[in-house]
């Protein structure tokens, strides 16, 4: 006993290397690996059971990968990405057995993580667990300090948000509300314009593929122009917005979601705006972050608590399931934040 | 006697407005106005006579003007510019008759100026007066504004500047170098790489026209990296740039002169870069930061005084050689500041 016997460990599988949107057949269910329930002598890993693994929109592949990318598909290894655990075994000081931890893990049961830098024990467990995945966890930061850092947002501000409907954009959009902004977000299907609208409480929303001119989309939206905006996108929606920024306006870059796939970038033409709007843009990634994490709990708690902000999830069962969970996240299957539900203990 | 009567008031004039660079015959010498030497009644204007007329780069038409930009050549008009002036007569509670000040005028011989919201007194005559129009006026604050603001330099940094030989870039690489960082420019003459190499101390510079690959000229010089560049060219530099930015790189827009003349603007296609690197673009206007004009004056007297700072003057004679002056600054043919001395008092 003791976990010194090696269990099995059922795993999700990458077949391949990917480029682009993962399909449902480049990952496969293995049950063959199995796993001691005990880090290494002498090593600071820390051993956690999963309990809920994250479908992010970044779990992909990528033509062109910068170093400072992760690879989330490799050939035959556990797909790589965010999840909630109970930790079974630590040799680090700062986790000990039966926490509960989020951040960076694998898609199999049992997961042996080496490196903790980006691991969040948890504390406060009148909220859901899964939330850590979401809300409370990676997105709900990158929300957090894009918004709050960033942007440097001051009430009654002009904010528009592109990819709104991601958990990143519909947290953005209501934390701009809380603070007293005008927010519009566009989305990709009219299911998405009204959910924005009737349960996030945008001003407004519209859906860019039915927008041919961009430019006047935003003009009829922002008549006075636009203080911040989020920038999930890239290309033709950025080029669009630099027309629509209100002097000292800011531009926090998250993503670029529409260039990823592209042979070559589209070009950017109006960043003369830069200079005649006085603009400041400027890219982020969360985990530059992450020491703020105790003041974005102490923020986002309450609202959570007092229903202030709304969440949804989409919970797929099972690992077996991952797979398909995560391709329909790219095929806008789900309404909701999208996660799969390993084990309940 | 006491200014009522009318003198003679020789002015260059535009004959339209321009498009792009001005040629000398955009621009007449007329001695048929008049002025009356008094502001008017009620009035809280300035009238000065001009002493030294700046040349600048920004003096000239652009096809698609926007409403930030001041209009330099309008038909039958004086030339619009900096310069600096006697004052002969105050309306204004904060100039009396005799002081000595810069901002923006016109060109001719006296100027009643009825925006004084960019007039600076001048109150150190230790300097000679002409610096007023460059290293100590605008084209010096906005060196020191973007360097030391936008930049948020750090000694021992790797800084790059395009259009390095312009006024604005010689005294950025200068202020850089003093403050112990990395500094290489790039200008578009070989005599140019060589006066910044070895006049004005930058580490490195480079003929932009001679390098058929941007990026790999860039990392030629910057192997480890770029933290800093100060942007004035815009378009291809820019996306070469990008490749070649360091983490939490800072990027200041102060123009982008490669762009001002195209049809359409390229399109830069490396912004993905400002998320790999978590960099800061910011564009910025010389008018938000005057009110560092007594900390800018702080720093750079004691740096010319010192002999700290290298200034070069091209100085032209006479109003009537003023157009060919600010022609010739175009076409590259002065080393230095390119100003006019109109009169010595």
């Amino acid at each position: 006993m003791s976990g010194m016997e090696e269990v099995s460990n059922k795993q999700v599988l990458a077949r391949d290397y990917i480029n682009g949107n993962p399909k449902e057949s480049d990952m496969y269910l293995s049950t063959e690996a199995t796993i001691k329930l005990k880090v290494p002598e002498g090593s600071n890993a820390v051993l956690v059971k999963n309990l809920y693994l994250s479908c992010d929109p970044f779990t992909r592949g990528t033509k062109k990968p910068t170093p400072d990318m992760i690879t989330f598909f490799a050939p035959n290894s556990p797909v790589v990405g965010f999840g909630v655990g109970r930790v079974l075994d630590s040799g680090h000081p700062e986790f000990k057995k039966g926490d509960l931890v989020w951040g960076m893990t694998k898609w199999e049961e049992y997961t042996l993580i080496t490196k903790t830098e980006g691991l969040f024990k948890i504390h406060h467990t009148d909220v859901p667990l899964s939330y850590y995945t979401g809300i409370l966890g990676m997105p709900g930061m990158t929300a957090y300090a894009g918004f709050y850092e960033i942007c440097s947002p001051k009430k009654g501000e002009y904010v528009f948000i592109s990819s709104a409907f991601g958990a990143v954009g519909q947290l953005v959009g209501q934390l701009a509300k809380l603070m007293g902004c005008y927010v519009v977000g566009s989305a990709g299907s009219k299911e998405k314009v009204e959910t924005l609208k009737n349960k996030f409480g945008f001003d407004e929303a519209f859906n860019y593929k039915e927008e041919k001119d961009l430019d006047a989309a935003l003009k009829r939206y922002f008549p006075q122009g636009i203080d911040i905006y989020f920038e999930n996108v890239g290309g033709k929606m950025l080029d669009a917005v630099l027309l629509n920024m209100r002097l000292h306006g800011r531009i926090a870059v998250c993503g670029m979601i529409s260039q990823y796939d592209l042979d070559e970038p589209e070009g950017v033409r109006n960043l003369m705006y830069l200079v005649f709007k006085r603009i400041r843009m400027q890219g982020f990634f969360v985990f530059d972050h992450y020491h703020l994490y105790p003041k974005f709990l102490e923020t986002l708690l309450p609202y959570i608590r007092e229903g202030k902000i709304d969440y949804v999830e989409h919970i797929a069962e099972g690992l077996e399931n991952a797979p398909a969970a995560l391709v329909g996240l790219f095929s806008g299957l789900h309404v909701g934040k999208s996660l799969v539900l390993v084990a309940s203990e």
